[in-house]
């Protein structure tokens, strides 16, 4: 069968990917390695990169490719990459391109600089990088809107989780806030009984790398196809055929940068296990953000603070960083599971992180709404702290609204896939149970093979197959379901 | 004063600059950090752009506008930058973009294989990708010579050495050859009757690593804008803006990777130290490969094997590696002054590496013209490396000519550049101390910055802005003259 647009489409996309890998290589590297005076040009660099990639898939020919090749005789997956290479396009030709490299730079700059102005607690200079930020976020929004008929956030959302809205995050993330708080101070009350020992440190640098190196082995990593470094925001980058995964580590407690390292290693074998054949098409991606929290969360969460998981875990702390009662397997998973209110989400437990999103969500959104502006920042912040966790943030940036990496980097939208994502990986480990009663049982034996097997096949090896619904319902019998989630905390929290 | 053709032509270097960037941060990783899996990715990538930016150098636009901007009212440095313009646009225009990107590919696969060939003695697997490689080294070379009517070889050297041409090396090299045999003998038997103690390994990777960066502290190089890693075959590589320096260890001998590391601290200067207002241009690149050569060779030879320099050496490699006889001054020198014929080049004495580079040479020159086929390699190494150095290296491909990167990566016309620098190093040091007669008490003294402020000053900040015979005659008062390495070796080997 003769398909002539189809296959120049699939050509393009594949020297997109091409391209777009040096790029991705990059942006690690600026991460993992690169020396402060190497930033000017690094970003100057990327920025033309992005500019080319825009240009590339803003070329005038593609519009008419795209339908041409929508009237030639196409096999299913062929059709459904036609579908993703549309979404693309129309994502894409949203924005001129001088408005790509304008964010690139601003970008670039801002997460820079915020790597000291962080430490130094300087939200007066952050600031002044992230005004810029968002100020070309909202033109980005406002042209993604014009285009789509969605609000502007709606616009920035549907880039990282498509077909997804704020009226149905704002329903579950609703639902979450009536039960959540008092959830909280159900399995307070209840730990507070319990006897926890922490464990004694320092642990050196290097002792905690080959930890965390033996529990990417454990979570079956393959280390031929990507590796593990440090940079001061813990990320997974690359390709997937080259997928770089990192962490950072403290001297004063190991738990962090391990489990960190466990959540990335989940975003690592997504990309890992990627449909091969469809590898350079955008068949071949990863579904969305939410899907790729789903895995991570699957592997720090639903695995990682089994108790069953703990039994696997202990001997390899105690390995790596000596003997020490901290390390028993039931202290390791009380550890594991402590609830307890704190500044930073990433160290945050799986009860206490949703208020963190939920908080994040609530002030991006009107961030970019326009409705409020980057100074209101600290102070909803500090308000929200102190209505979900109770904790006093004033004048703790570094610890506060300067914690995370998104918005200074221009990545607005993205924070409710976490907690879409921990909702998603609660309803496959159900699926799971319903499907393998032993699944437990399984786990406890060592035996992590059933659950790789049910997200490969169900979720990596699927790539953007499906659009989100059709993928979960394939995937689960359902689409999104919150229920699991909440089911999930109360049996593992106070069951 | 208004030049459209000169800026438009200005504009589209700083974009090849930063797409340039990419790739050559993308190249390091691929030595320094990529896992094997990611090879085939990387090398399409790297494929992909080495056919971008040919095809923008390429661009039919460019040639009308080299010949408008020739025609403006430009000042001296940017005429030269022209000059160099066009330089550069003859070298990609004689090629068709097909042969580039055939080229990288072919490259990046025996590069890669070589890594475990080379480990395995495997000839026979690697002889399989070299006869690529050459087959499309030696259409490059003919495509090359007819555009500018000189042989094929020439037309390769004047890639790395622009002006050079093998009638001079052949003079140059023939004179060497003429004296170094004899010169060996007499050196060796002077040093048989010294005394030198062998340092007593083995020395961790960790503190052979604190050492070298040590070193290149010493050295003056700036870790703000650059860094040291490993790879499997030493070299500096990413951008002006940041050096990407890597070494190699061996834990039964410290002293090839320190003076690996502090030659490549030489090209790392240069690069770091070029004139920073012509970054992304013409005029801002090194000069020549036989320039860079001689910048690393004053840093490991001149300076790193100068009597006076083990003095400064000896207390960094005994805070590191702990105290022994053999890390004495004296000794030190006298272990780095040892002339003693080896297999390998980049191991090699400043006496016995021009015989490495001599063979090399009468290798590669008939391969290129088709005289001899990449079969006969084995035979003649081994012919010539018992004549030059009274080596036997039959069947030893891995520590004979399967040693080096160049070849299997099309490297081929690169060789003599290492002698000429070897020259050019002498001729720079003899002028020096010309003008500072007290130049060697004060690097006895520990103060380098006689040496650092010359170089800067007469190579380093001159970047492209004159042809090679100027700049050296601007630097020293002639044109190439090899007697002053002649009496160099003279000198310290026989002084």
């Amino acid at each position: 069968m003769s398909t002539p647009a189809y296959t120049e489409l699939f050509q393009r996309h594949q020297r997109l990917h091409r391209l777009g890998h040096l790029q991705s290589i990059a942006q690690w590297d600026q991460s993992a390695n690169m020396p402060p005076k190497g930033n000017e040009a690094r970003s100057l660099a990327l920025a033309e990169m992005g500019g080319l990639l825009h240009q590339l898939a803003t070329e005038p020919q593609l519009k008419s490719l795209l339908e041409q090749a929508a009237a030639e005789n196409l096999e299913a997956d062929q059709r459904a990459n036609l579908r993703e290479m549309g979404r693309a396009w129309r994502a894409s030709n949203a924005l001129p391109q001088s408005l790509v490299e304008a964010k690139s730079l601003a970008n670039s700059r801002c997460e820079h600089a915020w790597r000291a102005q962080r430490q130094a607690n300087d939200w007066a200079g952050y600031v002044e990088n992230l005004r810029e930020v968002v100020r070309l976020t909202r033109e980005e929004a406002t042209l993604l809107a014009d285009g789509t008929g969605l609000s502007r956030y709606d616009a920035l959302l549907d880039l990282y989780e498509p077909g997804m809205r704020s009226a149905e995050v704002d329903r579950v993330f609703g639902d979450l806030r009536s039960w959540l708080p008092a959830l909280i101070r159900q399995v307070r009350e209840k730990q507070a009984q319990e006897t926890v020992i922490r464990p004694v440190g320092p642990f050196t640098q290097a002792a905690q790398k080959a930890l965390g190196l033996d529990a990417m082995r454990l979570m079956g990593f393959d280390f031929e196809a990507g590796r593990l470094d440090e940079s001061s925001h813990p990320f997974c980058g690359g390709v997937p055929e080259d997928v770089r995964m990192t962490t950072r580590y403290r001297e004063d407690d190991f738990l962090p940068s391990l489990m960190g390292t466990i959540h990335e290693t989940g975003h690592g074998r997504y990309e890992q296990n990627l449909p091969r054949e469809w590898l350079g098409q955008p068949l071949g991606q990863a579904r969305s953000m939410g899907l790729h929290e789903s895995q991570s969360l699957s592997f720090e969460m639903q695995l990682g603070s089994h108790p069953a998981f703990a039994r696997l875990l202990s001997p390899l702390v105690s390995r790596h960083l000596g003997e020490q009662p901290a390390f028993e397997p039931g202290n390791l998973n009380r550890l594991l599971t402590r609830v307890n209110p704190g500044f930073i989400r990433v160290d945050a437990d799986e009860v206490t992180y949703p208020a963190h999103v939920i908080l994040r969500y609530e002030i991006e959104r009107p961030l970019v709404e326009g409705e409020i502006e980057v100074e209101d920042i600290p102070a909803l912040w500090d308000a929200k702290m102190m209505e979900l966790l109770g904790l006093d943030t004033r004048g703790n940036y570094k610890d506060g609204c300067m914690q995370d990496v998104h918005w200074g980097c221009g990545l607005i939208g993205y924070f409710p896939c976490y907690t879409l994502g921990a909702m998603y990986a609660a309803q496959w480990f159900a699926t799971m149970r319903r499907a393998m009663p032993d699944l437990d049982a399984r786990i406890a034996a060592g035996d992590l093979a059933p659950v790789f097997d049910w997200l490969r096949e169900n979720i990596w090896l699927q790539g953007s197959r499906y659009e989100t619904p059709e993928l979960v319902r394939r995937a689960s019998g359902e689409t999104l379901n919150p229920a699991h989630f909440k089911a999930h905390l109360q049996s593992r929290y106070l069951g």
